[in-house]
């Protein structure tokens, strides 16, 4: 190998001559700045325009509105930001000036915080030289700030905004990521961090799963027992609270609170028993499991606890929806007590379903009393329920489209269980209403918009970041752009340049996975090789790993798999090489193809002796040891496909139908990671066969 | 290129035969775990055992003493930190059990915080597959602690603690960090993590300088104007302060706050100008530089202004030690006041060091009464200070030398001031009581350590780590370990796995640069190949830096040498290439080493190359222009010497004397960063001129 790598250099010191390079400086002009699309989400209406606006220490800024401390704080943190991109000293002062070269004005500021009602659009024009930012309200004009970030290019030596006029408005108000500390606490620094990524790319609600059987996350000052006995003391104080919503806030976020009920919700009996339908003891649990554990819904004592606990939390959190659950609830402890037997024949409730119906009425006449708005997962769809109910669809969609024919708002989520792997193209196109939507005008507007959903059992404070991102950034594109914005391969250009976005925001999605593979293996040089191991694979979805790990909320959380992420952009690049070789119709084209994909091949092959070595060191790498023993033979059988289509003689049968076995049993999910590659291996291997 | 490259593929596939590796796993016993000495700081005794202890889920801790909470703590935090680097779920039942494999025993657990005085030694046997740990003091168990998680080892598939008995205990009791939030904040998490760093290798004073011309980062209750008006919104809560001192006390680090006066006060003027020598009015600065801003020591008011003061931060820091500064205080504020001219003269004070000395000797009165002793820069000693001060060295080592003489206690400084860009090597080898020190024993006994010094001028919260580790483990094992441990190489080989375990704790030295580099160069690829190109460079040092850039509070942190680091390995690996291939005498062995440097130097051409590209994409690397046009220059140097050697012919006079000057050029400071590989170079050049 050393050898080979020595020619290498000498034929390149031959071509350099001396050894010397020339460098070639580009002066660039202001007027040459050429605009490269790279915003994320897509804005409803873009235009070129002329004059970008060079960044520099001259620049001005004018904010009409400062009266407003959430606007003011979000322009000082916006001009922080383009300070750090570019290193050009950045002028905070934001008074207003004739010569302002960012002028930003905004309608109405009395704004305090978000809400579902609100008008988010914004126009923002480069034009002259100058940037103007308007918008009706201050949420408008933070996303227009987010856009205008996302617009900076270079140019030679200098830093623009470049000329375009762009008017947005989002097609959802509903645009959500759901977040599940109850299961898995998350810092506080996770919570914040995470705003930050939902701000950049306009999505506006952080739908909080604070209760769960695992654990009960958020402090109560009426009912202390609920936090103190329900947390293993990982809960978020009422200050914390405080400190998130006003972070969302200044974000133009809002934040929904979940708090389910009647199930899923073991963690309030171990203070409270006398909520529950059985009378326990009760313990946190630390397995993951669906539980029989469940509230009483037939004495008034629970109604009444509901009631002030609602009252003390309706206050905290300043939205007017409230999020109770209302999933997985298998009404087992309900039929096994009498009382609550006697109690569904009295009040002919005919099934545990009819029951949940019963207590979901009273609970929303609760929440109607504190002035919430009452959501809920698919199983509340009930026909005696309140048309004002949300319905946030977990199921299939026609769980939406039924909800909507009965007159309910609904949110749309089942495609976009971040922890299923789906590939960012596959939640991408996935539409809340589609062409062909079999819904009415009218009921179409019921559609609010919908919610990635980052559920907590195989993930911690460590991973979440390379969870979520960057694929919520496809679903925020989905739920804001217009549907006509739907171009798979131009969505993944711009994903990769939103993926730095967020990185440079201290987002770990990408540092994380980097420090977790140096960690196994022992350096930077070692993890580089690895990283190129791990970029073919992806984590096996929920209900796979919890099958093969049996994944408790005790498990720790840093394995191979947990550095890996979902939808590599090597399944991509494979696919491209594979195809662009077997379609080349010119000789030379083909000729370079052919030698991009040994390449790729060959680098396989290197990566996996080194695989080998640090396997050796370290007991993480070793225990992936099936998925490390088929890489050199998945290359291998890329190698040979490409020497039967090369010499044109077809494979043998035997040989065929060996390679077909290594990838159905590559295809088998095992040791918590799936290749990515193995569609594309596929279709190579299939043109062997072709004459 | 790219041909060169498939030529070394296709001399890889003929090697590999069909191009399946076989997986050699490696079956371990655990008699076999070969112990690694990979310790930093180096105990003061270690000698080898029988019977490794293999970490599983069967271990059993027990902790006695578990009623201190600090010490619960700790233990709970080594646990997690075990289960997180190994990922066997760890049992953190802490009750004694018989069949315990971990066994914390500690005399006294009565200690809340600790104290200058304490004990920290440790024992610390792994036996027959059992654990001891054994200490007098909370504190001591917990460094213990460390050592245990720096002992894990990885053989075949498993983790074990190897078999060792260590008995431990430091040089010097004072070890410490300061950091100086004062010129620029530095934000709590990231004094949280340094705590964690200084724990991981033992060093036990957090030196917090507080307030500086440039601002005053505490809140004060009594004088609520000093933060108000001279942090601009930047300054440590006292509920943060308290949270903060929880933490260094949890990690048995003390905290020894600093408020610096008389000079270097500037901030506390811009609610207070009755206190300063000169009536103002003042602003919190914004440039970095010696004021004129000094305290008025003539007046009373100023002594009972600091009296309530003191009061207030006395109660507020624990430790008994309070650092008043005193350095850099110009006089010429005090002689251009009147009033304070004619007290000198009343006073017989005869000049303004005459002057400070008197306000020192009230100050330390105050402080007394409140219960503290006084800590002070060396221009503080005088002949009148009271012998109990502590003087902090960062002058030349003769000021300590005097002030012991004077009967002074010292701390050691000066070496190791970070932004100055020592190696570690350098800092390493300075020695506060070196060998052949003049001091007499009893004069020794008052030096009581030393500490790393973070100046912040030239850092901000992004950067901080990345000045400070790894270098300053080398400090804190100069300060911990006997003064016989003082091998270099071993020193960093132990160094570069001290920075991967401080990677794991969450520091951020490694990973911010790695950011940072990606954000500039925009994708990971693009960023292994500047991080090659900055692995050969350093930050310039602090006064360079100062002269180049007139680096200001307001100066963005983020451009290129912002993502440099201090002493990088390449120059130790270049050096060490050079030499080895210049004393090869065995033929074969010189070939091989003379590829090794051609390897290297080929790299650095086409790393070369590749930065045109990026450089044209981006101008913060475009704007390192020169350093980027002379690195193929010298690698053309190296390989050309290389040329000149191999055919042993003498290079002429004129392409020497064209190599001197270019690597005099190379060598002039320059865009903020230096070339660290030139000495090396320069070894190579010179041995083409002998004979």
């Amino acid at each position: 190998m050393h050898k080979g790598h020595i020619i290498f250099k000498r034929l390149l010191a031959v071509l350099l001559g001396a050894g010397l390079f020339i460098t070639a400086e580009v002066h660039a002009h202001a007027e040459d700045v050429r605009f490269v699309n790279t915003l994320m989400p897509q804005p409803s209406q873009l235009r070129l325009s002329t004059g970008p606006a060079k960044i520099s220490p001259e620049m001005k800024t004018t904010l009409h509105g400062s009266s407003n401390p959430l606007l003011q704080q979000a322009t000082r943190r916006a001009l922080d930001r383009l300070e750090s991109m570019t290193q050009v000293l950045i002028d905070k002062n934001l008074q207003p000036t004739d010569t302002a070269t960012l002028d930003i004005a905004v309608e109405d500021v009395t704004a305090t915080h978000p809400v579902l009602q609100m008008d988010e659009s914004y126009s923002l024009d480069v034009q002259s030289g100058k940037v103007s930012l308007h918008a009706k309200t201050v949420f408008g004009a933070m996303h227009g700030l987010e856009t205008l970030l996302q617009l900076v290019q270079t140019q030679g030596t200098d830093f623009f905004f470049p000329a375009v006029h762009i008017a947005d408005t989002p097609r959802f108000p509903w645009r959500g990521l759901m977040l599940d500390p109850g299961r898995r606490f998350l810092s506080v620094e996770e919570i914040l961090r995470t705003l930050d990524g939902m701000a950049a790319v306009k999505l506006n609600v952080l739908h909080w799963h604070l209760t769960e059987d695992q654990g009960f996350r958020i402090e109560s000052k009426r009912f202390p027992k609920l936090h103190e006995l329900g947390s293993e003391g990982q809960y978020y104080t009422q200050e914390q609270v405080r400190q998130i919503i006003q972070y969302a806030s200044a974000r133009g976020i809002r934040i929904v609170p979940e708090f389910d009920m009647p199930g899923h919700s073991t963690s309030w009996f171990v203070g409270y028993p006398e909520l529950a339908a059985q009378p326990g003891p009760y313990h946190v649990e630390h397995v993951n499991h669906i539980f029989n554990a469940v509230m009483d819904p037939t004495r008034d004592s629970t109604y009444k606890f509901l009631d002030t606990f609602f009252g003390e939390m309706a206050v905290l959190f300043p939205d007017e929806y409230m999020h109770i659950g209302g999933d997985e609830s298998n009404g087992k402890d309900w039929s096994a007590n009498p009382a609550i037997v006697r109690f569904m024949q009295q009040h002919n409730l005919k099934d545990s379903k009819a029951l949940q119906a019963y207590f979901n009425l009273r609970v929303q006449v609760l929440l109607k009393k504190h002035g919430k708005q009452m959501v809920g997962w698919d199983e509340i769809l009930q026909p005696e329920l309140a048309q004002d109910v949300v319905i946030q669809n977990w199921h299939g969609s026609e769980f939406l489209i039924n909800g909507a024919r009965q007159g309910h708002r609904g949110i749309f989520s089942k495609p976009y269980y971040l922890d299923h792997m789906y590939s960012a193209a596959e939640m991408y196109a996935a539409d809340p209403l589609p062409e062909g939507s079999p819904l009415s005008a009218a009921e179409a507007k019921l559609v609010l918009g919908g919610e990635a959903c980052m559920w907590g059992e195989q993930i911690a404070t460590l991973t979440a970041d390379s969870r979520i991102w960057p694929r919520a950034a496809a679903v925020a594109e989905r739920l804001w752009s217009p549907m006509t914005i739907r171009d798979t391969e131009d969505m993944y250009r711009r994903l990769e340049v939103t993926s730095l976005r967020l990185d440079a925001l201290g987002i770990t999605h990408l540092s994380t996975p980097q420090r977790g593979l140096r960690q196994l293996a022992g350096s930077d040089a070692g993890a580089a090789k690895l990283a190129f191991f791990t970029s073919l694979l992806q984590p096996v979805d929920f209900h796979e790993r919890g099958k093969e790990q049996h994944t408790s909320p005790l498990t720790p959380i840093g394995r191979l798999v947990d550095f890996t992420t979902s939808d590599p952009p090597s399944r991509r690049l494979l696919d491209a090489q594979i195809h662009a070789y077997l379609q080349a119709t010119d000789p030379r084209m083909r000729e370079m193809h052919r030698e991009e994909l040994m390449d790729t091949f060959f680098r396989w092959l290197e990566v996996s002796s080194d695989l080998n070595t640090l396997a050796a060191n370290h007991p993480l790498i070793a225990e992936v040891r099936v998925r490390r023993e088929e890489l050199p033979a998945l290359a291998s059988l890329g190698i040979q496909s490409i020497g039967y289509l090369e010499s044109h003689t077809m494979p043998s049968a035997e040989w065929t139908a060996a390679q077909t076995g290594l990838l159905s049993r590559a295809a088998e999910h095992k040791e918590l990671v799936d290749y990515v590659v193995l569609d594309s291996l596929s279709v190579l291997l299939n043109a062997t066969s072709r004459p």
